[in-house]
């Protein structure tokens, strides 16, 4: 990854960044002439394990990869030095090197909940174009959406109490980091402890006094001194976790400023009574409780129940690890073939497998109260009823971006307002509920016919 | 992370690219004057589950890292823009314009087995240096150890039989793909669908007809002439997973050369059996047959006690999402501070805590058949006996490498034969064995100066 500082001297490009077989079938597809334009769409077939819902997130790493989409130099001289090139026409590689993503993009606004089998994203582009693209966009987008449809549980579980996400160190690599702290800011966290992903995507940074700072220091009193002498204004500090009572005794003593006082531990509980209770009865009332430690939505809301003196929770591996069973696939499928004109669809595939053939769109419906309470899967450019809201929107056409994305502010502004459009019992992090999700007529009817033609 | 290609305008770094505290705490230390020549260790505490060692990879990401350290104009700009630093002398900021890295680095070379509480990196610089690059280093290299670590285990399963890296798509993010590609090939896999990968390290790369060529087609029969056409030396083709017999029979009836057939089922010894008759039958004894789907080290295990008729494993999740609980976390703790020439150790901290003081070796012992038997974790420049390897190596001295890295090729041959030299108890990947690993006598004199002082 450091080869891309590297590569400032060259030019630097994304589209090897893919399986060997995406490159392969492109060089089949061209020297047979079999490139008509088609439409994919990605979707997540089921949802992982306690999620009643997604957030759709990733967006922008998807528009960025397609705006940027372009073979170097360098890219198409590994290609040729590779063994299962050595046959390969030279036209084949001019195409690739002059080729750039000129289709249309369709997708779910960033922040958008949304349901298994439901599109989330679409693109129609000859077959080349939509076919090499699979990959990466498939990996750029499986891990935002899953740390973004944690985070909205860990935001709910925390009731309005601020959360923060202290997850760089435990994400699995440094790009990572930067993912998680834009998908974890937009489903609702307030400051993220990456710097790096503070700058990228304009996320408050926060920072703690870590324990590391007093080692080099002969007490715990020494050391906050010091640190109050270069930031005045108070600190954050962070409390032993081996003999907390006596370490907030000390950093009580020392009379400086205390911003706030970060606790970490198993029993968060007893803890953070006990230090409150310190701080109070020595005048720190203002004081913040920062708690970490394992963190996760089901502590964060035994937590809260309980009305634990918590101000702020600092989430890290609950946030950035997800485990396996709660890892988000989504799959990219080809839905249509435009031939000559004539519409038709991958129907020996679609047949056997619970795909839905065709451009789609998703019909949300409102009820009285402002609330959703009901998807449709409808064919692309069914008109939606009064009460219904088309969620896919353009959002490239001929690879061009039609109109600038949103701020990271407004789509977390806009995702918690999605969020609280929810029922009530899809947004309970302990309780299972299946949002209704229904397949248009129209649609029903192409896959009637896919399915009879096949049967025949 | 497409924002590192923007940056090809301006300078790139990493600086960044850690915890806001690491910051903040530097410019603590740097206003107090506050700047002693230190140790830090890097260790693992403890092994993950059904793991019997794990393999020190990440080495290269951290030389780099370390070596292109600094802050860029566009950095220090950014840092003085937060609130944090609002009252932060500037002299601060012009020192961390200035700062390289400039200390020295201590490794277990790449593809080394290790163990828990073993020293696997040090780095001796000055504490705000050595403090600083701390979050990354430890994001850098947790990923890596533990899909070199998983990687081995699969790779002894297969028992000579070739596994391949399917990852790409399943990978956290793309950036992981790479990493993770690195890595299992060091730990033995023969090549990666990851094209990046393969270009970036000199992997082989691999490719398979995916199924997703087959649908623009009419029949698989003319998708797959047309793809011979392209590729005449033969083609690796994905047999339909719905309906894997009769997708056999179209394959063969093609009448085409085929190199290798790819099946990827949930009854991979059955499928197996079944395609290998059928090809067997109409000649093809030559064909290869890879087979996927979600295997995993336990499952590979199966297959092959089974003689299971399989070519080629290849590993996609298993290897690149590692479940929470195979998850290496490494920790990086100061060890040592040199003050005035005197040597003395953070007690404070390491009173209470499992954690070895001072600057550290790892000797290992080898038997009469050249085979390990034991480390003993003792003091940096303690001698070694006759019998026993000083594992942990001078990597980079004053901040300049002191050698050229090996090449992936050395690594990974070095780390085979290292696995090889392992107890064969070790390597078992179902029994749980502990390998010896003792704390030589001068250390643990060290520990005991440390808690008698304490408790006085």
């Amino acid at each position: 990854m450091i080869e891309s500082s590297k590569k400032t001297k060259n030019e630097f490009s994304l589209s090897l960044w893919t399986d060997l077989y995406q490159i392969t079938s492109a060089a089949a597809f061209f020297i047979n002439g079999v490139n008509p334009r088609v439409s994919f769409e990605l979707y997540v077939p089921k949802l992982p394990r306690n999620r009643n819902y997604l957030i759709a997130v990733g967006l922008e790493h998807v528009v960025e990869y397609l705006s940027e989409f372009r073979f170097t130099d360098d890219d198409i001289e590994f290609l040729r030095s590779l063994p299962q090139f050595c046959s390969t026409p030279k036209e084949f590689f001019s195409y690739l090197k002059e080729m750039r993503f000129g289709g249309d993009l369709w997708a779910l606004p960033e922040g958008t909940p949304f349901f298994p089998r439901e599109p989330i994203l679409r693109i129609t582009a000859p077959l080349i174009e939509a076919q090499i693209v699979e990959s990466y966009i498939l990996n750029a987008i499986n891990y935002p959406i899953t740390v973004a449809s944690k985070a909205a549980r860990i935001v709910e579980s925390a009731n309005h109490i601020n959360v923060i996400d202290f997850g760089f160190r435990r994400a699995p690599t440094p790009h990572a980091a930067h993912f998680a702290s834009r998908a974890a800011f937009i489903a609702g966290f307030e400051a993220t402890s990456n710097l790096e992903g503070a700058r990228r995507y304009g996320i408050p940074a926060i920072g703690i006094i870590p324990y590391s700072f007093v080692l080099p220091f002969e007490s715990e009193q020494e050391a906050l001194k010091k640190y109050a002498r270069a930031f005045p204004n108070g600190a954050l500090v962070l409390i032993d976790t081996l003999k907390p009572a006596e370490a907030t005794r000390e950093v009580i003593a020392c009379g400086e400023k205390l911003r706030g006082v970060r606790i970490s531990s198993k029993e968060l509980l007893k803890l953070s009574r006990n230090v409150r209770e310190m701080l109070n009865s020595a005048g720190h009332q203002d004081t913040k409780i920062i708690a970490s430690g394992e963190l996760d939505e089901v502590k964060i809301h035994k937590l809260v129940q309980a009305n634990a003196p918590i101000d702020y929770f600092g989430v890290g591996a609950g946030l950035v690890s997800p485990a396996e069973s709660e890892t988000v696939e989504g799959t990219y499928k080809l839905v249509e073939i435009e031939d000559n004109g004539r519409i038709r669809y991958p129907e020996k595939f679609l047949s056997g497998r619970k795909i839905l053939p065709g451009k789609k769109q998703i019909l949300r419906k409102v009820d009285d109260n402002g609330k959703y309470c009901g998807d449709c899967i409808s064919k692309a450019g069914e008109v939606p009823q009064n009460n219904e809201i088309a969620c896919i929107r353009k959002i490239m056409e001929r690879g061009k971006l039609i109109s600038p994305l949103p701020s990271i502010k407004e789509i977390r502004k806009y995702c918690l307002e999605e969020i609280r459009k929810l029922p009530e019992e899809l947004r309970n992090i302990s309780g299972r509920y299946t949002y209704p999700v229904r397949i248009s007529p129209s649609l029903r009817k192409i896959r009637k016919t896919i399915f009879i033609k096949k049967k025949r």
